[in-house]
């Protein structure tokens, strides 16, 4: 049974290797951030999204989405987070239900200490090895899949799950 | 704190639309492979890579190998599947240690049965919005990608631990 057999075989090819860069890229972060900070590739993301941000704070709903994941998977992130003393969760002021994930002083020092080698890891995977018209090209064919996951009609997105 | 800082913006762009399109990406199939066959993205790429091999098995370090994934997550995903009667693992004649594992009927009918709606996903998400310029291109870079993290030496590749 070849499931692949409704993509042409530009099509197959373009699967199986986007498949095998991305589960590579995706293990290769995640043993390098496992191995520096003990915590997995989405755990970062979370902390540096947040040391980018004005006060270093944003409301859950807002982070599970600007970092495209589903409410019950952030939620389970932050708690672990919190209990390692680099996040804290706030009630929202301006609504009762929500809250507010904040990055605390040793989350920032963490993001500060664990960055360089992050950087490097993604550095030398990715842009090392692509020319800047295919860093270019790429950034354009993810901006058309992000785009297009994000236009059913009521949307199964994960942060409104 | 931008960890982004060693970065071109250009690099920077392409890796916020990367990791939103990957994220967007494994979370859409997971979801319509989880509806309508009660199982993540993974176990399928499992499932699906030995319905293609004569004889509808493999040996499990080349399973492994083939998915790009580590032994001791494919054990645990061999063991889920073989409780659902979709695989069974044997004895690998030619090696005591080795095993195989092997595509059970009732696993063959799950793939022939899952296949068009995955596959379906797979083309909305993906072929539909890219032109055939497009594709080959994401081919290309994806192969780089997945080539550069083949090399280090003593790689610590996943299928090896």
């Amino acid at each position: 049974m070849n499931s692949m057999k409704w993509l042409t075989e530009d099509e197959q090819a373009t699967w199986r290797a986007f498949l095998h860069a991305t589960t590579l890229l995706e293990d290769h972060l995640d043993r390098q951030l496992q191995r520096d900070a003990a915590m997995p590739h989405m755990y970062y993301a979370l902390l540096s999204t947040l040391s980018e941000t004005p006060g270093r704070r944003m409301r859950m709903t807002e982070l599970a989405e600007c970092t495209k994941i589903t409410r019950s998977r952030l939620s389970h992130a932050v708690a672990r987070l919190e209990r390692n003393g680099w996040l804290r969760r706030e009630n929202c002021p301006s609504d009762r239900r929500g809250q507010v994930a904040v990055l605390t002083d040793a989350g920032y020092e963490e993001v500060v200490r664990t960055a360089p080698g992050h950087v490097a890891a993604v550095r030398a995977a990715l842009f090392d090895r692509l020319t800047p018209e295919q860093t270019r090209r790429l950034g354009e064919i993810s901006r058309i899949i992000a785009e297009g996951l994000h236009q059913p009609e009521g949307a199964d997105l994960p942060w409104l799950r």
